[in-house]
């Protein structure tokens, strides 16, 4: 399988995508940037605004590749001198606080045209934590790791919940969802079934999301509701910024800001020691958001 | 001079700086909050918020203590067993656009009660650039160091426009001011002198952020200048979580972290691919965020 494939399929599994959300949607549809990297390659950021749900979203695939530089080394720990990156990152920021944040990504790196990995995740922010769409999130993310592996969706699972993990807040960045990086042909799977498990999630995500928002529409929402959206938005912008290996890729590898950033929220609020009232909705959503809780 | 003395002046500089805004600010007064760190020292954190001038603000005392871990080691490249830090920051967030963010920070640190070293850092973040307020901050400034060194302003100057700089952005973070950082005593200035300029520009915080103000007040802002307020403190935002080295050393110290997110601004905005209007008041702030420029 050649790179330019995954390539390929990974673009295709975009335009599969923004396609299923903007005939959701109904209301906004997707711009598409094209741009180049100078040292190699270049990317499509699609991105959406003001829907019928959606507030702000993206959905960028990019493909990148050249020297492995100083910083790159230092600040990435890679070892070789040439590299390939491609992949397909999504963040939807809705309008409505009791909808989730959710977002998926999906990448393949080769260097040196001789060692490769593949590493993908999902995971489920809710402003407002429901204990029945984060278990059925769950058990869908479990049917598709099922598809190649038994043990795939606690591993992915346990790994979700130490990555999209804030230290400094010793908060979860939601109910999580599945994670894992570095996975290459061995002997339970091969390469071609990596990459199928890739678009596999890719694909399940606009249904993904849409049972998450057409199960429970709701009314207009309160100031106060709005105010707890902001609080829990400053808590990701904290996490893609101080945290997320994506974020840092992209900045470190002199990637494009706009697309890198996509994933930040429309607005955030952040108040000196912000606390929820006793027993609050806002409260229990915050004791929720711990490593280990099952879902399933 | 021990170390503790360097504290007790450091307290005193914010319990001086606090006053001196409250009176100013009229409406609003600091809270302080006490905190103990785990591992050894702790803090006083003085915030305000919704004053007459100031949305948001904080002035942070902290001393802390304790053993060198192999994280701090890593991330913070530091050598040796024991540590010993104190300091105080301020960030204060205007309501109004056409007022500027400004912060301020002086430290000092000791290692193994061996080396020992001073830094420090005053910069001016403006929403809106104005050349006559600009000068007159970096003129305050130079008289300040000239008192030490002639050359510090210009060194110093020169350091905080590559501190204050936002690479993926590639703009300042403002007008900049002065920074400087492992400062120690040698033949031109002994550990007294540097405590002293320490202690100079913290309490000239007060005098510098009034003046920026007082002499321009304005009328009820536009939404358009709202936004745009916003859209800066998202790049302040970025600055504080990607790359300011106190908000790092709080992290990977295990500090208390609304202590070290006093930073963040109240609120904050995120448009893909924001583009400012030709000739417009914004560009021409966008096009001053340059490094090496002269404002005297």
């Amino acid at each position: 399988m050649k790179s330019s494939d995954i390539k390929n399929k990974f673009r295709d599994a975009q335009l599969y995508i923004t396609a299923e959300l903007e005939s959701w949607d109904g209301i906004a549809f997707f711009n598409e940037d094209q741009w180049n990297r100078d040292e190699g390659g270049g990317g499509f950021t699609r991105t959406i605004a003001n829907g019928r749900i959606i507030e702000k979203g993206g959905v960028a695939f990019s493909a990148v590749e050249g020297e492995v530089t100083a910083l790159m080394k230092e600040q990435l720990k890679l070892n070789g001198d040439y590299f390939f990156a491609t992949g397909v990152s999504i963040v939807l920021h809705p309008k409505h606080p009791r909808h989730p944040i959710m977002h998926m990504n999906i990448r393949y790196f080769e260097i040196d045209q001789e060692q490769y990995w593949f590493g993908g995740g999902i995971d489920l922010t809710p402003h407002y934590i429901n204990d029945e769409l984060a278990t059925s999130f769950h058990q869908s993310l479990k049917s598709i790791c099922d598809r190649y592996n038994s043990e795939y969706y606690s591993t992915f699972k346990a790994w979700a919940d130490d990555y999209f993990y804030l230290p400094h807040r010793d908060e979860t960045r939601g109910v999580g969802g599945i994670f894992f990086d570095h996975l290459s042909a061995g002997k339970s799977i091969s390469k071609e079934q990596i990459l199928s498990l890739c678009l596999d999630l890719a694909k399940a995500f606009p249904s993904l999301y849409k049972n998450q928002v057409d199960r429970f529409l709701f009314p207009d929402f309160t100031p106060k509701e709005k105010e707890w959206q902001n609080v829990r938005r400053s808590r990701y912008v904290e996490f893609n910024l101080l945290h997320d290996r994506g974020t840092k890729f992209g900045i470190y590898s002199n990637g494009r800001t706009e697309s890198i950033l996509l994933s930040m929220p429309p607005s955030a609020e952040w108040f000196y020691d912000y606390s929820t009232l006793p027993n609050s909705e806002e409260e229990q959503t915050i004791l929720k958001l711990k490593k280990g809780l099952s879902y399933l």
